[in-house]
């Protein structure tokens, strides 16, 4: 990677709107050199980049490099070693709401490496959760965080908080993926996770340091979410939320969509339940269902879940038949055995001492009873 | 249907288990008249049924139609003008748990006619529910009782309580299939409203009057209650719940299986959610969700619930990316608002008159501002 290209792509960050479908495209295109060239000189395309255009002569894009470098912000591009590959799956994979395809290079600020994210999950869901939804994402998280899988998240209220907390009780990396400049601390409440990240994982922003969280730019924001990582679960959302935007990247972009189910009486709930009604979007209950739906083929099969085998579990229809025709109380002779469980006595004698040598019944001077394990 | 057949029907009932597999598959091979006189004669078929042919000497079954007769009670077979075709659907559905194929006939109490079970939904879950599967399930049943589709459930305490009570609320029909005789009332504390079944709609069994209700009767009694209905909506079910044995019936018999989601936290959600997410069941949120699966198509038509539409949700992007520069008190000119937007001052200035125009922003003489409609 040239220095002249990284320069080249740090100039587009800095005149370009994240995930502007059109700069972006034609910039991958021709080149990040060639497309500012046609930026100065066309006036025909120019006039499709007015702002772009008109920014390009205020901007100083190596100073910016040297301050962010100053402030542990390095700006990473395709060619990087710790390029995460994944985001190429953007290039020509359309746009949701008019904004797409593959950045020009994304803000780092933090130790966590992007190339490590290939296996990550995202973790995404409402601002204003409910104490169940936190608990849940809180658990999706720190189950996949400690099978060894980074998760990925905005840095907002609700959700995107449980999910980086409960990765964080886990010892396990987490990345928040921000709107705004990865130097601001939005919602300011969030400074002291904020800080943690910067200083044990990862702050990642396409937009350049200083720029504020409009809301536009969550909705390019979210398509990196869902490219960076290999599925996306959505824990509560209302209809409206941004969380199903990212579940719209995940689904065009073939990662895995994933929803936790909630009461139906939660508003919280009602965007995650239509994701899940309209198909394409997978239930799990937990970390081991999302664990099993990202990793490759047999790698975390979940164990169905099972109700503990009660002794009669395991009898045949026809012992089943008996031990339900067998009193608790008073004793019965077989005859009465067989004749409320309609089977002939012969072979109801026989399923009875069957039954006994497991303990499930027992024979007294007056005939049968079951036992306190056959009553189970 | 002739009288001798009807008998002959009966007295299967009376000798036979519900659902005995073999009992049920060879009567309706042969017929039932000649069923009954292989299970007299010969010797060799009737190793295979010892308990039924024994019982043969034993029942009087024109004394049982007429007591049965005189309390209200009808026996209604295959032939009949009342009998509910769809449960020939059962003839070569295989079994589950040994238990299956078409009942030689169904034991009905109550004024409600089985042939307008055609487009039932069944409301099926738990004994054990929680206050918020009753909810659901009432409302679940009280919509499609509305909608006209009578609610089919079984008479346990629970979630088949809160469906009669749902539909009942709605003044629909509702049917109880029971495990017992439809003379008996289990459980107990159910006798008013197996009352008021008897009284208005109908309470039905396979199982002849005065049997007890055992266990194995109620696997037999489920793949009723999947057979009747277009429909089976499983509200609540933990993991070993036989609500989940319906709706693997209703699964075989290529009827409509659905699940409605509840808290992750909670087991009595757990066996539905295993159902959701093992595929072959829809998840539904509401009665209206149930009524749009189990309609012929297009006729029950769910509008996809929306959140509210905000005055921002109808700008193009680029008009939004003005709106979010726009301060939301002291007013900006326009040079400044196209900065922050990075767009140019022309079109800043277009938009932010169509902008006015909608009355999203104002103009004041220091420049441009939010209106309380654009800070929504």
């Amino acid at each position: 990677m040239s220095e002249d290209e990284r320069l080249a792509r740090a100039t587009i960050s800095l005149v370009a709107e994240p995930g502007d479908l059109r700069a972006l495209g034609l910039a991958r295109q021709l080149g990040p050199g060639e497309f500012l060239a046609v930026l100065r000189d066309h006036a025909d395309l120019r006039e499709s980049f007015t702002a772009a255009a008109a920014r390009l002569a205020t901007v100083d894009p190596a100073r910016v490099l040297e301050r962010a470098a100053a402030r542990g912000i390095r700006f990473v591009v395709p060619g990087d070693e710790e390029w995460p590959d994944q985001l190429d799956d953007l290039a020509g994979a359309g746009a949701l709401h008019e904004r797409g395809d593959v950045p020009v290079g994304l803000w780092v600020r933090g130790p966590g490496r992007l190339d490590q994210l290939a296996g990550a999950v995202a973790v995404v869901g409402s601002r204003t959760s409910t104490t169940y939804g936190d608990e849940v994402a809180g658990d999706v998280a720190a189950v996949v965080g400690a099978a060894g899988r980074a998760v990925v998240s905005g840095g907002a209220f609700g959700i995107d908080y449980a999910a980086h907390r409960g990765a964080l009780s886990a010892g396990a990396p987490t990345v928040a993926v921000l709107a705004c400049g990865v130097d601001r601390v939005y919602p300011t409440a969030h400074r002291p996770l904020f800080d943690h990240l910067a200083e044990h994982h990862a702050i990642v922003s396409e937009a350049p340091p200083g720029s504020a969280p409009f809301r536009i730019r969550f909705l390019a924001r979210n398509r990196l979410i869902a490219a960076l990582t290999r599925g996306t679960v959505v824990v509560e959302a209302a209809l409206r939320s941004g969380a199903l935007n990212t579940a719209s990247w995940a689904e065009r972009l073939s990662r895995v969509v994933m929803g936790t189910p909630g009461p139906l009486t939660s508003a919280s709930s009602e965007g995650v339940h239509q994701l899940l009604r309209r198909g394409g979007a997978a239930l799990v209950t937990g970390g081991a269902d999302v664990l099993e739906l990202v990793g490759a083929a047999g790698e975390a099969l979940v164990d169905e879940p099972r109700a503990p085998e009660a002794p009669r579990d395991r009898l045949s229809v026809r012992a089943r038949q008996v031990v339900d025709a067998v009193p608790t109380s008073a004793p019965a002779p077989s005859a009465s055995v067989a004749r409320v469980a309609g089977l002939g006595v012969a072979e109801v004698d026989q399923v009875l001492r069957a039954l006994a040598s497991e303990g499930l019944v027992e024979q007294l001077p007056t005939g049968w009873r079951l036992t306190e394990r056959g009553r189970r």
